[in-house]
């Protein structure tokens, strides 16, 4: 199977698993549940719940046991977009090139949708119990998934982020934000991923942990210049929206081409953590690669 | 020790531990964890960590095992208050005598005290490896509280509350409101002191449950008539709020008499289910004539 077929795969598994796990629209109160289905069966990328099967993968893991962190991680996700989107946030119109939660719906909704995608993640994680997944490994992933997604995780990386709005900061104070906005989710995710496998060795889990922190970065920069080069129609969000908020960004500290050549070395660092592991972790390999040649 | 001694031993007892688990203001994000602590180290009734102690009181489980729960299931109520709060909500200035979360801080803050505050729960109630709870009952504490704040419990209690804003409601309408909106999460705090008991009997679980069910309508029931009845400096929050934001109440239906007497039943309900228990369930007795006598 090509990787591109398999990554193919894990995108319509998750999504599956999503809409299943998913409330239907004609349950009580509809108009939640439609609004939750609309933020999150949008197409997405779904990279993060990549990350969990793709290290699943390399550790032989039946994918049926990562379903559900897959798709826990992303509805953690699908809610930091919803709220990150509000009007008192970055006040977004459009969202993967459909408008936003909020305007869809209205903001009420969009507050409760975000409420109830978090509290589905946590749902999720501890109900699978049929999975051949011990329950101490399911509570380590509820475990990392918290603390990855909270005060001093996501949740502290988009406080850091809105506190900085017009502020001036050094690289290393934007990489603190973005390590905690965007790195924390997806380092969470390969653990995840890593955590469904209970013989997992230390050492591994450390060059595993790297990759991420490294890709986590990186994917971050890249937005950034996504958000200067890429066109609104493709981007499926409002390009220049960082400047228009006068967000610090990568390339407005080390110019369009230092940003570009720091997401490349972050990028190989990520592959060099992937060296001592063999073809099993070329979906990783390719994923790390396809971070910094995303168009949108 | 009086009833009221040890009332007053267990909210301490959650002050302590909530003061414990709530990162210092001065752990970055510094104002997030200083609006974090602001909204729940307040001097709150914590009726819900009492239900959590009290339940498990009767079953002798050790206090230190409830300390996890009774923490996890404040936090959600707290996050529910802050979001609740907002002014795309119900735009309310004061909570508990002082200015809401927003009011306090800003908007951005509040929505994103919210989200960190319900990660919490479940960061503790996976992380409390040392005590002597089995993972699989932590597990299901995780499931009943993710069920119980979910969209098919608090936030579908409060989506449905939003979108009924001056609709006519019938008595059975409101009911489901309210079983979902402050119904849910009371039933949750007594179920989750009660699986810190893993051989709890299901007639038992059954018996409580109802308890629970009943106290909760007059919980809501108790709320509608203070709004009415107390003035704003008793209540922490705006007198006849409800009335102004044009909510359905119980006294709106029923009348104010109406109102107390269903109350007053569902009390009497709530007793009766408690009646095969001893005296160790006395704190819990005191709590639900507490419920329909409680001045705020």
């Amino acid at each position: 199977m090509s990787l591109k077929n398999l990554i193919t795969i894990y995108q319509q598994r998750v999504n599956t698993a999503l809409d299943t796990w998913l409330p239907t629209a004609a349950i009580q109160p509809t108009r939640l549940h439609e609004a939750m289905r609309y933020v999150v069966l949008n197409g997405g990328k779904r990279i993060r719940p990549l990350l969990v099967y793709l290290t699943g993968h390399i550790l032989n893991v039946n994918p049926t046991s990562l379903d559900g962190p897959a798709c826990a991680v992303e509805l953690i996700h699908a809610y930091s977009l919803v709220h990150d989107d509000l009007p008192a946030m970055d006040n977004d119109d459009l969202r993967r090139g459909k408008p936003t939660c909020h305007k869809a719906f209205d903001e009420v909704t969009a507050i409760l949708v975000g409420d109830a995608l978090q509290t589905l993640a946590f749902y999720i994680l501890s109900h699978d119990s049929a999975l051949p997944i011990t329950a101490q490994s399911r509570l380590a992933m509820i475990n990392t998934l918290a603390l990855a997604s909270g005060s001093r995780g996501m949740v502290g990386g988009q406080a850091i982020d809105m506190e900085s709005v017009s502020q001036s900061l050094t690289v290393a104070e934007l990489e603190n934000m973005h390590i905690h906005k965007t790195g924390a989710l997806i380092r969470a995710s390969v653990k995840l991923g890593a955590l469904a496998y209970p013989a997992i060795d230390n050492d591994w889990l450390a060059k595993l942990d790297h990759y991420a922190k490294c890709i986590g970065l990186a994917f971050q920069i890249q937005d950034d210049i996504l958000d200067i080069e890429a066109n609104t129609e493709i981007l499926g969000k409002s390009q220049g929206a960082d400047i228009a908020n006068n967000k610090v960004t990568y390339p407005a500290l080390l110019g369009l081409r230092g940003a570009k050549q720091m997401a490349t070395e972050l990028i190989e660092q990520a592959l060099v953590s992937l060296s001592d592991f063999d073809d099993k972790a070329d979906p990783l390999r390719w994923m790390a690669n396809y971070i910094i040649t995303r168009a949108y």
